[in-house]
């Protein structure tokens, strides 16, 4: 996979591109990345890349030339049309559907925009996904970029080994993962759940199972919106309702 | 704001908070930052920062004392407990109004786990907060904490100047921004829209308005649940759904 970055701030990248996963992805050939300075690409002695908007306001917009020629001068070197990622508070929820989907692209561009907003026209004709990656806002697109690359990179066949992969399939489930423990299995006085050490592998997956399930239950309910339960699994969930009901009764 | 880092890998940090707001807001003396691997606590003479789970399994799970120690070693110079922060898929997911309440605070500290597991005790003793930026698989908890960095330490007051602060704003409204356009009018044939050139302030404000629904509307319906609407914009909307049913009966 290639990856082109526009981005004012070229700086920000190696730093996370060039350790730990990413490093070793991009040592064992699964992807490499480019990065420009669409600054480079304005026309005017200021460089300006930006300027007021019509209709007035705060805050200043990014023009659409320099994007343009930027974005242009990828694809007159490439024979199949790239996707051209958007990074915007305005975008599609990214989500793990949307890593998997593009971890089988060959090429894929992002253009950072910083905290101005971009002329709607590099929208319109330039690009094909518009991106957010949660309801907060950022300094600019750079953080959103490269935690799309991060995520996408890893599933990359080769990147992660066999250790790996089994964490990301334990995302596929759709509940939250159940609480680990290693060593030592009393840390100032706490234990480790005794099931975990009784070596009985029937109760450990149902212990995890059930964790899991209590997690999600708890914490994130909208996960489960959708899923059809066993009975084993209706039997806990009644068991936690009743336990809240209990609860506020008392 | 002083903000504590507890990684296995600080080379990914400064370039990012060495650029643009975040090295401006540092200059100006809004926030400071440490690194600390926690590699360093490790009482073995490997080092070693994780072990086999309990109960088996793929995957290595962060040992307890490192992450304790580290943890302490702030704790113990500091009058008042900092917020400590965990970024993990299983927490509250990360919004707006957590980086608000987050940017009051003196004293953050974040605990980035690499893909591994975090061993139970750390959450159940150490941590304030559990927090996941979102629905996808990072191959660590770096880039969450500087997505977090990011938007919480320009809400810090001083951060923004006036201009930018503006942008935030508009945030709150609950909507999704509307299009910006700056010069030229004509670009490669793509027209600002004429109400923008007209120089009627009433009827930009309007036309802003109005696609701001609109593009919240058709991209992000959820935002707009337990909103109440002005007679202006249930009208608006009127006429998208009406629009609506007649592209489908055509």
């Amino acid at each position: 996979m290639h990856i082109d970055i526009l981005t004012l701030f070229p700086e920000m990248f190696p730093g996370v591109l060039e350790s730990s996963i990413l490093k070793r992805a991009k040592e064992r050939g699964a992807f490499d990345y480019n990065l420009i300075n669409f600054r480079d690409f304005t026309e005017d002695k200021h460089h300006k890349v930006d300027d007021y908007p019509y209709g007035g306001g705060a805050g200043l917009v990014l023009k659409p030339q320099p994007v343009f020629d930027a974005v242009e001068s990828i694809i007159e070197k490439t024979e199949k049309q790239p996707r051209v990622i958007l990074l915007c508070p305005q975008g599609e929820r990214y989500n793990q559907a949307k890593a998997e989907e593009l971890s089988k692209e060959d090429h894929l561009v992002f253009i950072c925009g910083h905290y101005e907003g971009y002329d709607e026209r590099i929208r319109e004709a330039l690009v094909t996904d518009e991106i957010s990656i949660g309801d907060f806002v950022l300094t600019g697109g750079e953080l959103g970029a490269m935690v799309m690359m991060d995520s996408i990179v890893r599933l990359i066949p080769g990147v992660l080994g066999n250790e790996d992969s089994a964490v990301q399939d334990s995302f596929s489930t759709g509940l939250l993962e159940h609480p680990h423990y290693t060593r030592p299995a009393n840390f100032r006085g706490m234990q480790v759940p005794d099931v975990l050490l009784s070596g009985n592998h029937a109760a450990i997956d149902e212990w995890r199972h059930k964790e899991s399930l209590h997690r999600t239950y708890s914490r994130r309910p909208d996960l489960l919106t959708n899923r059809s339960f066993s009975p084993q699994e209706e039997q806990w969930i009644e068991e936690w309702e009743k336990k809240i009901q209990k609860d506020e009764e008392s």
